[in-house]
Order: structure tokens, then sequence, then C-alpha cells
């Protein structure tokens, strides 16, 4: 399969996040709700999330939905709000960009790009983003083979960024029981074909609060560089994606097991 | 399901190409080249697929494909060529828009605006062509259930067109005998829940020569009104998608057995 | 892939049922309940389809059922009440045979052994019937590939039966709108690998009523050679697929549409 | 979910080979190869892995192919051949049973009884192992949904047998770098809703021999009670599944790290 690459062999390469290198011995924890919903909520989010060791901030300002009547995002309010909370925190934002024209306004607020499941082949999107200079964090598509995963990032490669954070974020699948099919294989896979970081995404690799903790278990395990999940202060009134948001209280006991795994050096 | 539109609820809608309304009694054939690979080669398939019945040119000018490496279309130049090769023929265009940003320039050339699968949970587009006056070709994702079909045609409707015309265009499953498996069912399915018109693309739904001219058949007894074909004048020489390229001797054939099913009002 | 047969290598191969060759012109209407309920149903139906057409009568007697609460079949009381159906009407009966030791006691009442989707992988079933001398009924395993299914009449056929005749019945997919996602395309696919005739079960296939008739027809014009069919006297009363089962005035509608397809010849 | 169960109702249940206890603390390594290819063969590895760590013994002896005219096994030669290596090493064995008409065979021989993936729903064989003693080791079928498999296992219970280790080994998906798609947030799931030990299949899971370390040890962080894997003395030469088979020395480096996770208690 390498033949059809040009950047991307294998060959490792190093990503950082304003300056800070992402590795398994150093692994990014991001965190925060599915959406900004309000400025309250986020400051309220970020501070609670980095007081317990995330290292980077999420939340959507542009969201991608399948129904045209769901909440659509705040858009660039949304982007405001996370600088806020980002300046207030330290915390680096990490929030999805679905659409090339969107580039400039991004570049004002955000940390990290990241290119959602949906928008995983939109190459008109990677071919600009190639031209970016920050991180982008590609999520591999819901129905995305790993072979197809692989060229989308060679997308932002060839046309200029080889600042990728890859992660897996679930499959589609015959089955109904978790949201998507967590394929956490494909993270040693990745890893040895791109060369590249990989991380896992249990919240929407699972659809279910109570699976976050064993699949980020397992996802480190299976050599993840770090873990991107939902966290909201109040799961059962969010506006999107609550049955998958975990309380403060869960996020806390993950980054402690986070932290003793990463001293056993297994 | 129904509770979630508020536009296409299932109420027969009659969508019109240039004037021409397109139901199972006046079916729609597009016909013509994966892409548009010089002015020469467009204009004499043009005109070939014109002469043997087709009602309508495809032929992709903007092509989304999984490796940067592959040919990416021949862009504004190609519209051209389709423009000039649908003013010889009479037949009206219909070609892919991959991004938004590309409206305007579609505008002068383009009768149908296509979506494709990789595209049809692109909002971001969506969005933008409900505000486009000519008909949506919207491709069924390769991944996308009914259900997300439907709300990707519903954004169309919400934001100001509902001249769309869906495209079965088969499903990724785990079998590789076929590039895609063409769920048929989802012709009556889709007819009945949007009451829009529904066509079968059986090139890409099976990826096989040999397949195009039974599901073509199978398509139309399922209620399509209309098929969408790719035919090359040399498809051991295309760019792309060559082996499910049927030669313009085999598309003749199939018109001829287009008319005879509909004579046979079955 | 013919180089892994050394039977089935494509060649047209004659099976019949009864002394009654099964082809496109002659094609098998097979019609019946999801199971044998009591005599007076069996023989109510088969008079039944008998009377609008069909050519073969279906019903379960050993019924392979997800939960070990549901309804399993009336086991050999129910091959009785089949074999009575059948002297009553002339229909020959096809059943399902869930395992090998039922053979003897299948021998006494069927004309053509079912092998379930279940149970198509099941080799040991599969060389046992290989030494019978009826008509085997080989359903594709419901997430079986077209390798797997060659391969499996395969099994029959090297162990001494090539009356096989295929049935497509769907496979599993991500999408849940049917219960299957009938896969048209395995028809002619099949027709042309094995040289065996293949017909189509829109009730599996489905899992709903509203579409049997289309998807009849669709697996027609892709070139079955015959149908099989859930039908119900009472269908909202039935013990097993009760939704997807038609009444009887759906089947004689079908069964002249199947007639009026026929004779145009297309 | 739980109303269509009686018995595994998700209260745990201690399940134990040869008296010894299955769970997290005492995890069960299965290791063998593929299939029993001679009395030498066998001898070898399972005297190989006991060194190593394995807590039990695999190795078919019926074995389900796809083709008929690939190796089916040694059937009761090989299982003589198990037997003996098991008295030799002290190691329980573990091995396929392909139809309930062996099982009194099986008895002389056997430890565990395997229901393998393509049987998981032959509902025959599942009654008939209810009325079993010994434990069965149930893997889920590769195409069944969490509903389906807890059923499966119901299907045991009901019949009299609730001493069941359960064995998530992949499903099929779209994917075809990996042989299947391992689903391990199957093993959370499982392990709540039926009470019962499960296992991890990374051999079969992946096919791949670089992904079993990795895939092993994200089990065991899932939850996992144990892993099986297919260790052959010469995969090379293996006759079926070398690709995915690992050298003895690969099991000795897994084996080292199952027990540095199991002191680090995470």
């Amino acid at each position: 399969m390498t033949n059809c690459r040009k950047i991307l062999t294998g060959k490792k390469i190093e990503v950082k996040i304003n300056g800070v290198v992402i590795d398994k011995k150093n692994p990014l924890i991001i965190a925060g709700p599915c959406a900004v919903e309000s400025r309250e909520q986020i400051i309220t989010i970020a501070k609670e999330v980095k007081k317990l060791g995330a290292t980077a901030l999420r939340g959507g300002a542009f969201k991608p939905r399948t129904s045209p009547y769901a909440f659509q995002g705040l858009e660039e309010e949304g982007l405001k709000y996370l600088k806020e909370a980002s300046e207030i925190t330290g915390l680096p934002v990490v929030t999805e960009i679905t659409d090339q024209k969107y580039i400039e306004m991004f570049e004002k607020y955000v940390d990290v790009f990241q290119v959602g499941s949906r928008n995983m082949n939109n190459y008109t999107l990677l071919k600009a983003l190639g031209k970016v200079k920050k991180p982008i964090l590609l999520k591999r598509g819901m129905s995305s083979t790993i072979y197809e995963w692989i060229l989308a990032a060679e997308y932002l490669a060839e046309f200029g960024n080889t600042n990728i954070i890859l992660c897996e974020r679930g499959i589609r699948t015959f089955d109904t029981y978790t949201r998507n099919t967590l394929d956490l294989a494909a993270i040693p896979i990745m890893k040895k074909e791109t060369g590249l970081p990989v991380i896992v995404d249990p919240s929407h690799g699972t659809g279910r609060r109570e699976l976050i903790e064993p699949m980020t278990m397992a996802g480190l395990s299976a050599g993840a560089d770090g873990v991107i999940i939902e966290v909201h202060n109040d799961p059962d009134n969010a506006l999107s994606d609550g049955l998958q948001s975990i309380y403060p209280i869960q996020f806390k006991k993950i980054v402690e097991k986070i932290k003793k795994f990463m001293e056993s050096e297994i």
C-alpha cells in the first residue's frame, strides 16, 4: 500500500500543539462539550477539565447535524467563547471546521483544526487545510477504509501540512447497541502506516457513557497517543450528545487511570 | 419518521429539467463518461448517446478522488466543454459540484447540479444549493441510511429548493465482488417517503460492466424514474471508472430494453 | 474465482422439482406462511396460493429463532401437515432443515430441502445434504460474500448433489429501514458464476409488506428464475414474520404481474 | 433488553475450567495452533505454550472451512492427540464442535467445548450443548449483533448449562485491512449484560500477526477475563491461518505483558 503515498510512508512525524509534542508518553487529553452552548457553559467546563487534567479543550461551534432542524452551533460567536475559555485556562482549542470558506475565521480563534468524520473525504476542504500551518485533527470517516483514511492524510501532506493528528472515532457497522463500532486495531495500523500520532474518541466510538472509561484505557493499550472525550457539566441537559457525555467526576477518574497507566510503562 | 420533516412529507413533487417533467412514464436517461477528459471526447460521446436515446449528458469536471495523485478533473475547462456538448446536442448537463464556492461558476454552464455520494452530508454545500433554482441530483451517501438521505433532501428543501432528483448509487457493505451493493428497495421507499423522483446508478452501484443492463432493468421494475449510466467511447482507455463504463453498443441495447419496458406497462 | 471450484464452473445446470424444470421462462413461485401453525392453517393457505398461481408451497416446521423463548415450530407434526397440504393441492413442499440428523425424517415429507440463511455455512449439514437426491434450496447467508455462497453450493456438489436452487434473501448492512438489504446484483452474478437457477426472497429481503411487489418484479428483471414469498391468510395474527407476510389479495396481484412480465419477453 | 432473558440477567456467574475460576484477576490464556496437524505438532506446541505461561490448549480437529477442498481437520484422531498433549502438559483442551452428533465423542477428549463463529446461531447445536456439563466457549457470530449473541448464550442456559465463556473474535465490516473488526466495546457490554466471563481472540479478530500484542492488551484493558491466541511452532508452514499465528517468542512477550498488566492493577 505504501506505493500510493509519497509523503506519509510510515517514518515517524513529530506533531506539536503550541510547542508541545504529542506522543504515547505525553498523551493528548482533549475534553469538553459536544457543542459550545453559551459563553458561561464553555468557560465553566474549560476550567473544570483543566483542573482535572485535560491538556486541550474541545467544543463544536459549527455542527454538522443530520437534521436541518437540529441545533447547528453558535458559529463565530462560539469560536470567540472558545478563544476566551482558552485564554483563561491556557488550554489550546480543538474545534471542527466544515468548509474551506471558514479557514480565515478559524485562524483567529483556533489552535487545532478538526476535520470531522463527515468531511474526511471532502477533498476541497483537505486541499485548503493543506495550506494551513496549524495542526489538523483528522477524524476517520465513519465508513472510511484504512486505505481511504491514509490517503485523506496524504491530501493534507501533499498540499503542505504534515502536522496531522489522526483520530479513530468508530465505524458504521450492522450493530446498533453502540453508536459506532470502535476499531481499535486501526490505532497501531495507522501509527505504523503513516508515522503520525493517533488518538481515540470513545465518546462517538460508543455513544454510551458507561463505555468511555474502558474504551479510553483499551485505546491507550492499543497504542493511542491520546484521547478526545465529551465532558459536560450537565449532560442530561446538553443540546447534543448528552448520552455519550460524561460528568466531570467520571472524567477525573479516567485521567487518574491514564496517569497510572503511563507510570506503569506497560 | 415523517415527524422529523416539514417539507418532504411524501406528497408528490413534480421536478422538471429544462421544462421536461421526470417520472416513470418519461424516464430520465443520463449518459456520458465518468470524467470529461477533453473537448473532443465529451462532444463525441454526447453526440453518440444523444443519437442512441439519452435525455441528459453526464461527465465530471470536478472529481473527488480517493488519492491526491489521481486525475482530479479539468475543472472550469471541463464545464465549458460540457456546455459546448450540450449546445450541440440539446442534452442538458448533469455534473458534480464539490464545494459551495463553485456555485456561481456552475450557474453559467450546468443544468443539473449533482451532489455526489461523498458530499451527501456536506451540509454547508446543501444549504448553499438550497438557494439555487436549478434541479439538484442528490446521490445517496455510500454509507447513508434511508433516514439520513431523506434529511439531506430536507436540507435542500428547507433552504428553498425542492427541485430534487434522488439517486440510489449503491451502499458500502462487506461484499467486495461488486464495488457497492445496489439497494433497489430504496427506490420505492424514497419515492413514498419524499414524493420526489428517484433514479438508479447501476455503474457505481455495481462497478462491473456486465451488470449494468440487468441492474438498469431491475431499477426500473422497482419503480425508478430514470437511470444514470457511464458510457465511454473507449472504456479501456478511460482516465477513471473504465471497468464500469459501457460501450455505446451496450447502451443502445439498454435504451431499447427501457423503451420496451415502458411500452409493456408492467 | 473459478479456479477454486471443480464442479460449479458456470456451465448451465438444469434443476427440476418433481420433473418440472426451473428457469426464467417457467419461474418458480413458492408461497406460504413463515411457519406451519396448524393443520387447518397450512391447508387453507396451500389451497389459496395454489388457486392464485403458486407452483410450490413453503412453510417452516423447524424454526431457527433468535430467542429460545420464541415459537420453535411444530417439527415433525408440521412436516406431516405440509405433506397433507401437498397431497391436496399438488404443490411440492419446500421447507427448512436445520440439522443433518433430520434428513431421514425429511425424506418422507419434503420435496425441496431448504438450507436457511443461518445454516449456509453449516458444512456438516451441507456435506450430508450432498448425499440427498432431492433438490436443495440454498439461501445465501445473511452475511455471506458471493464467494462463500458459491463455495457453499460447491460443498453440496462435491458431496454428490447438483440439484441446487440458489436464493438471494438479503444481506445484513448498516441500514435498519428494511430488515435486510436485498442484493439483486447477486442474481445475475450467481447465475453466471455457478450455472444454477437463482430465485429471490423479497419477504426476508425487505421485511416490509409494501415492498414485496416491487422487489419481486425487480428480482425477475435482474434475471431471477423465481420467487419465494411469505403469504398468510391472517398476517396480523401470524406467529412469526407477520409484518413481512402479504395477504392473498396482494399475492394475486403479484402473480398477475409476473405473468404479464413473462409474456412481455423483456 | 433484559426482559427477553430469564437466566442471564447480568448477575455475575462464576465459571470454572477443571476447578479453576476464570476472571480478570486470573485470566485465561488459551494458546495453540489453528488446527491439529499431527501428533508431534500438537504435543510440541502444547509443551512450548505451557512453558511460556498458557493456561489452556487450543487446536481444531473439526475445521469448518469455506472451501470443500481445504483441509477439514483430523477429526477424532485430532481429538486423541489433543487429549494426549493435555495429559503431558496438564493444560485443559479447548476445541471446536461443529455438530451435535459429535457430543459423545467430544466428552471423551475435551475440557471446553468451543462453539465457533459460524455456529453461534446453530440452535440445534446450542440446545444439545445446553445438556452438557462442561464449559462452553461461545464465540460471537461474525455478523451477530450483541442482542443475538446474548440470546445464543441464553439458549445454552435455558437448556441447562450456564458454564459459558464468551469470546469476542471480531465482526465482519466493510474494511479489508484486517480480517475482521475487533469490537472491544463488546467486552464490557457482554460482561454487564450477561454476568459471564468474556475473553478476546485477537488472532481471528485481526488476522495479522503484528496486531496480536496490542489487541491482546487492549482487550484486557477493556475488561477481558482472558485471551485465545493462535501460536504455531512454524507459522510459515501452518496448514491454516499461518498469517495470524504468532511465533512462541512473540507469545512469550505477550504473556510477560499480561502479567505486568495484572500486577499494575489498572
